[in-house]
């Protein structure tokens, strides 16, 4: 069995790794689509992020389909041939997090390809998978195992609108428009949100946040003073989704806020700086929102019932044997919007 | 009629007003008692914070409480005699704002003693003040002018506590411990708060913090380890008032919330870098807290009923002719909690 | 002008009325569709609802859109020639629901066309209306006003979703499918559920819920038992719109919520006996949800937008010299969703 | 070791049964104090309630508190001699509800001294209780272990006002003000409620409900009119907190409740008969509220901190022999307020 490994910044290898067998309550899935996310990026260009570094060599990769090949005793509900997204996120049911259904901030999650504990969790670009059948998701007949492995990405936004309240009605802010802004545009939509205004520092990015539902999109290296204006009367937006990490999004947001308004953190970055006097003042709330729980599950059902479209987001398949090309190309967003590797 | 007005920086003059008449709906209110603010000594020290400078003489205070000498035309369910706390906060409760219930972000509001607007809004440090009826909240029998003039600070914190959610059974971090902190700690127990630990960077300071209700103090200068030791298990408050502007306050209280925490910004600093990641990964809430609408009426209720006391707080009474000795004592936090002038 | 008039049960006549001038920031409409509602046809059946009785001849109407003639003085934002749909509610904004932003339970609100005070407010159902400017909300090009017209009972449904609080991912329920339930089916596809059966008596009215979005439906006076299995472990849905007014909905609802499920009451009926064990026990809220204050403005912007669709909803139009047959139809649920007059 | 069974209706018996020996993780208790609350008192008259019957044998009582006397292999922070009032809340932490947090909705919940689940899950009302260690949580020195048996209805109240939300400021009615309701009025008024008004058939019952701080308490038997005059301007009470189980305080709950209000329902009875135009139109919420989870640590802790005083509505102790008098006098609401056994 194959599996994409990270040993060092810029040392990924294709290895054979040995084939595991399904325990109990366990199936083995042969893995056909595997979307290259920007902590699989970090690892691959950087060796980790912030104080989380590689330690040992382990597989990347956590937004994974594929096809159910044998099944473990006792499970029940799946069958060989199924076609299924498999959830990364296996949290322990039994801290103090996970009994108050926080799951997401467990104690002991094992979430794949996380080089955050010692040993690392070893993540799912494999061909092979052994997964716990509660992991398993089945997928709509006629859709693909390529739809299929955006719904990691995708509860990570619905994870992210459900942190924002209810946006029925609400304006909508989404500062970055890369994999996971894109996403948090359908997800807001999806949530009832009235209007949508997507930013960016590049176009062809761009054309994607309109392509998925953004009403409007400004490319604030070039239009900032667009954004700028909806700052009268204290500001205009219910909610900003800030998904670029960046601190100067961070802080347009606030201005273009209305006072109570709510701007959920989903990129990542280093310390940023922020107006604390506006915060205050507009009473402004910051919150973070971190993966996901049961929003796996929703992903999986919005994409099964086709009452969202994510096929406009893949922008580039590569083979196993490309791995080193698809992880170049993911990280050119002036290319690339999500790319996925075929096992 | 004599009233404290500042003309720039460090001039502060104690000069004679003409009287005004109680119109419509109005009543003249005797001052007796006045407690100077932190954004009254901003604008004695530096002449103003942030954008916001003094511009023309303007007559300071918002936190007063004395006895009604003359009501005008249709004033009904107040008397002569009566003493009564006065809100400094008149909305226009016509705005968008105002319509929403959210009359703190008035855009029309006339706040006392601010220098936002040009004309700036007339402050309440003088010896006859005419104000709106509505604005009037008697007084218990018993009570003092000075304890009744803790109204405004109070209402502060008790928006921040209302900010924060119900605070039933919930453990609380307040980080600065000068008179808004110290009451927020009122306030949040007065809400439910289980456990309060209150920290400053000097010990008179905390000496309050315990006498109002603090179950545990730390002076951060010469003690931060123990607030550290909160941070295990990804953290231990559930609610963090942070009301002392510091950016170290901030991010040390990011460290020891639990995921989910929420962290109610009360206190004005300028601009504060905060770690990204550490917002993201454990979904913390930070909101700020402006001034109050319908908290000053309960602030009133609390302190007429005694479920509260505010009066380990009061640590000096000045004469307007004392009235420079009076802001520079309140602004030395060795000495001073709360400064009131007499009128 | 010829008007709609109720003067007692079943005395329902077209009349002359004179016409009026718009004044300082109102507008002339010329009405070019009504949507009859079920408490219109309670005044034309019944004369009035509970201790609400006709005690003077009524103009009856409040789902009204139309396209403007003429504008009073100071009009700003409007044409002569723009289509709109205007808001029957006009709370005082003044009174103290109003300033706490619950503007639908206005002390002095005048809505039309209800006998509730005396003299009763008069309603929309006539050739010209004049209408204060921001009453009006324009329609989008190449909307008819038929479609308008369903703004009010569309911000009826809207307001009852908001009341549910988020509904992504929630499996909703919805009893009575006549007009208010199929918008209510519409409001919470809007909103975000991911599942939605309806149920109701009359296999014709179920046809449309299907049309308008629902997952399944039921005949719950055939095949009620489909309604009862959902009520193993517990309980299956997080939210239950009740539009129907039926106790024994109403009851079967409470079965089949999941522990702190939402039951939304929409419908109007007498006194109801619940099960108060079965409340306690699951911790089932029940929440009354009445008219609506901002959701008339997103329900126009939704229509506008195309991102819902209520013309399935409008099964009749009528002339007003067939005014009793519209009236007749109207009540007839075997034929009739939504019936609207032509002026 | 002797225990208190119940058999049928009436059937009361003090019985000796085998002692048990703590396993790992468990301890053993000896019981001093069980508190009779109105479920015993159910089984004791009437067999059981609603649907639930005794079926066999089972030990009664779930309110207790007593001292260790022995520690289970790899029992941590607990010591013989230890005082604790034992939860008598038994989750089972791995189902549905129980992973988000719900679990007093849990699948397989085995509360003591319920006659729900067949075998009975036998009570706590004998000399020697074997328990989970985490069921045990210690007293403060110099509390008595009655007051420490006040535990687990106090912590049924602190659930109650948590699912009201927060209270600070809120005007809270309650109705029934036997032990349940007068905890009720404690819990209120440890989570900020500012006004709380008790009612009553019994003036015996009123005197204590204003002992442990109701502001004011109508006998709805006698002087029904002093409530109905809360009605005016749609109503005036936040919040009610209905412990009676009767339907007439149910209603009257509902005219008074300010629109928007929250009916909080403890009381169980069996069909109540509601307006239902009336929860419409007031938007009034209902909502069951059902035991308590973490509630119980809360509930020793405020007590063992003495923020509340349970003390006063102890109104009786009854020896092992006398049992039979203690429930007897403990059904007499005359006499009795708290009725608890000694071991």
């Amino acid at each position: 069995m194959k599996a994409v490994v990270i040993h060092a910044a810029h040392d990924l290898r294709v290895e054979d790794r040995p084939a595991e067998l399904a325990g109990p309550g366990q199936v083995e899935v042969a893995i056909e689509a595997g979307g290259i996310c920007g902590s699989d990026l970090h690892y691959y260009h950087h060796g980790g992020f912030g104080t989380v570094r590689v330690r040992e060599p382990m597989i990347l990769g956590h937004e994974v389909a594929g096809t159910i090949k044998a099944l473990g005793e006792g499970v029940s509900g799946l069958a060989i041939g199924d076609r299924v997204a498999v959830s990364p996120s296996r949290p322990c049911n039994a801290c103090d997090y996970c009994l108050r259904g926080e799951q997401n901030h467990c104690l002991n999650m094992r979430f794949y390809g996380s080089a955050m504990p010692m040993p690392h969790i070893q993540g799912a670009f494999r061909q092979r998978l052994v997964a716990e059948a509660w992991q398993c998701h089945k997928v709509a007949d006629g859709l693909s195992a390529n739809e299929a492995a955006f719904a990691e990405p995708f509860a990570v936004t619905l994870h992210a609108v459900n942190r924002a309240g209810a946006l029925l009605g609400k304006r909508v802010l989404v500062t970055g428009s890369g994999p996971i802004g894109a996403l948090a545009i359908i997800a807001a939509r999806a949530h009832g949100a009235v209007e949508i205004v997507a930013t960016d520092v590049m176009d062809a990015v761009l054309v994607k946040a309109r392509e998925v539902g953004a009403d409007r999109t400004i490319n604030v290296a070039t239009h900032g003073e667009q954004l700028d204006a909806y700052s009268a009367n204290k500001g205009y937006f219910d909610v900003h989704f800030e998904a670029s990490g960046n601190e100067r999004a961070v802080r347009s947001g606030l201005e273009v806020l209305r006072p109570r308004g709510v701007l959920v953190q989903l990129g990542l970055g280093g310390d940023v700086s922020i107006p604390q006097n506006m915060v205050v003042a507009k009473e402004i709330e910051m919150r973070g929102t971190f993966r996901f729980h049961e929003e796996f599950a929703l992903a999986v059902d919005l994409i099964n019932r086709r009452q969202v479209d994510v096929k406009p987001l893949l922008s580039g398949i590569y083979g196993l044997d490309q791995a080193l090309t698809a992880f170049e190309t993911a990280g050119d967003r002036s290319r690339s919007m999500k790319v996925q590797l075929s096992f």
